[in-house]
Order: structure tokens, then sequence, then C-alpha cells
């Protein structure tokens, strides 16, 4: 399973490629950012956020995408455009077929620190834990489309603790 | 020169494509609605949209594309799906290298009727009116793109009043 996580920005999308094998094991594969210029018009960013995610997926060929979903930010115009490159970034994943998750981004701490109020430095700790990597990866936007991409590996393979714990209740009530 | 203009939502996309020849008389071309099911996923329903609106790029082949801006709604969600809607429109515009133009609702009340304030039936009025319909395009959506288009169209072909009021002023002053 190869998961491409994206944190979308106008200005700078992060993303990273996590594999997952059978046994539950995790690797990085790729990460980085797709910087758009502050003065060229909002459509010109928004396709060079689409080719730069097109040209990932030609190339890596994941069979998964994972968004993180709109942070409801105080300025709403700021989360108006932010929700511009997503509908870009969820158009390239569906052309090309992708299975696609949009992830909160509470969940996507919960799934990698167990909290989802959970620091930023945290969820950055744990990331280069998990992928057994020496440093964080740089710059922030990237970590965090590295933490997207953890944290839809993590939900999808690993049984959940909701559902056991739904489970147990469940033989409780009987 | 020939407008698509375009009313985005996620449910329904109303369109319009009006032509302006050089005497700045207008005609309607087209107009119509481009309707997603809301039991699909976002990721589907952009792409939904994505292609109606680049199969009447491919159709028309218009010069120009006019994109209503966000009204920034009461309900901060709606707004921001929205925003995805609008995200993957005008990548389509940019993809195949047409003029932009996103106009606010209240400048295309204002280039159609002459005042932003305007109500949608003045508004819906005028479009019938200017472009010698013999009734409103329904549904109100496609009206709505067709105003997108034609508010461009005289926004700019005519000359500027305020330009004109501008001149006069400094006419004045000296």
């Amino acid at each position: 399973m190869l998961v491409l996580g994206i944190d979308p920005g106008t200005a700078c999308t992060g993303y990273g490629l996590v594999r997952g094998d059978d046994r539950g094991a995790v690797s990085l594969v790729e990460c980085g950012v797709i910087r758009t210029r502050a003065r060229d018009p909002l459509a010109a960013r928004l396709r060079e956020i689409f080719d730069g995610v097109a040209e990932l997926i030609a190339r890596h060929a994941p069979d998964t995408l994972s968004v993180e979903d709109v942070f409801y930010a105080k300025n709403v115009r700021t989360t108006v455009v932010l929700g511009h490159a997503r509908g870009v970034i969820l158009l390239a994943g569906q052309q090309r077929g992708l299975e696609i998750y949009e992830l909160p981004p509470a969940a996507i701490k919960k799934a990698v620190v167990g909290t989802g109020t959970a620091t930023k430095e945290q969820v950055q700790f744990m990331v280069a834990r998990l992928l057994r990597l020496k440093s964080v990866p740089q710059p922030a936007d990237a970590a965090d489309g590295v933490a997207a991409a953890l944290a839809c590996v993590m939900e999808t393979r690993l049984p959940k603790l909701d559902e056991l714990s739904l489970i147990a209740k469940r033989r409780v009530a009987r």
C-alpha cells in the first residue's frame, strides 16, 4: 500500500509518500513541497498545484490519496482560497482513480500521536520516530504531508481501537 | 469576443456563453447547468464539474472565462465547499489558456442592472432584455451563469463610466 499524503496550501502544498507493508511496517518514499508564487493569479497557482500532484501520482503510482481536511481558520477568506487548492488536488486523485481519504487535522494527530489535541512538535517527533528518520522532514509543510499519509496507512491497516472497544461493549451488553 | 460565464455550485453549476461583437451588440449562444449527485463523494462531483466545463470550452472555444466570485454565505462550510468547485473551474480555464475574470456578485449586478444591490429578479429581467430573449433563462443558476458572462462582456468592451467621470473630475480640477 502506497499513500500520497497532502497538506494543501495555496502558497505551499506539502506532500509525503508513505508505504505500508503487510506486516504493518511503514517507510517514507519521498516528501517535499509544491510552492507557488504569491504574485501569480489564483488560476495559475491552482494549475501549478494540480500539475505538481498529477506528476507525483504519475511517477509513483500510489493507490491512495490522503488529503488533510480544511482547517477552519479565523480568516474566512484564507479558508475559502484553501478550498480552491483542495479542489484541484482531489480532482488530480479522482482523475487517476485513486482511493481518496479526507482526514480532519484532529484525526491525523490522533492516528499518529494518540490524541487530537497534540502539538505540531509532538506530531513531527512521532512522524520521524515511526518512520525511523534521522530528523523531522523539512519544511514543516512537507512533514504535515507525511503525517497525512502516515495517518491514512495507520488508520486503514491497523485494527481500529474504537471498533475493538465497541465490540467489548457489545459483549458486556449481552 | 465569446465569454463563458460560470456561477459555481457543488450541486448545480450554471453557465452561459455570451458573444459580444465590435459594435457592442451581445447575443446568447448557449446556457444550462451542470448537475452533480449529492450522494457522490466530493472528489467525484468535482470531476463532473471539471469535465463539464472542459467540454464546454472544447466545444465553443471561448476566449474568456468569467467566474462569479465566492459569496460569503453565513454557513462557512458551504462557502468552503464552493471554493473547491471554483478551484476546478478556474483550473479548466487556465489549462486551455483562457483569459480569466473573477467578478464579485455585486460587480455582476452593477454591470447588468446599474446597482450592486439589485434583486435577483431585476438581474434576470435585464439579462433577458439585454440579450433580447423571450423569457428568463431557466433554471435560475443558468441565468446567473449568463449574467456572469454578460457582465464580463459589458465590463471589458464598453467604456467605463467610473473612468469617464474621473476624467470629468480631473478636467474640473484643472
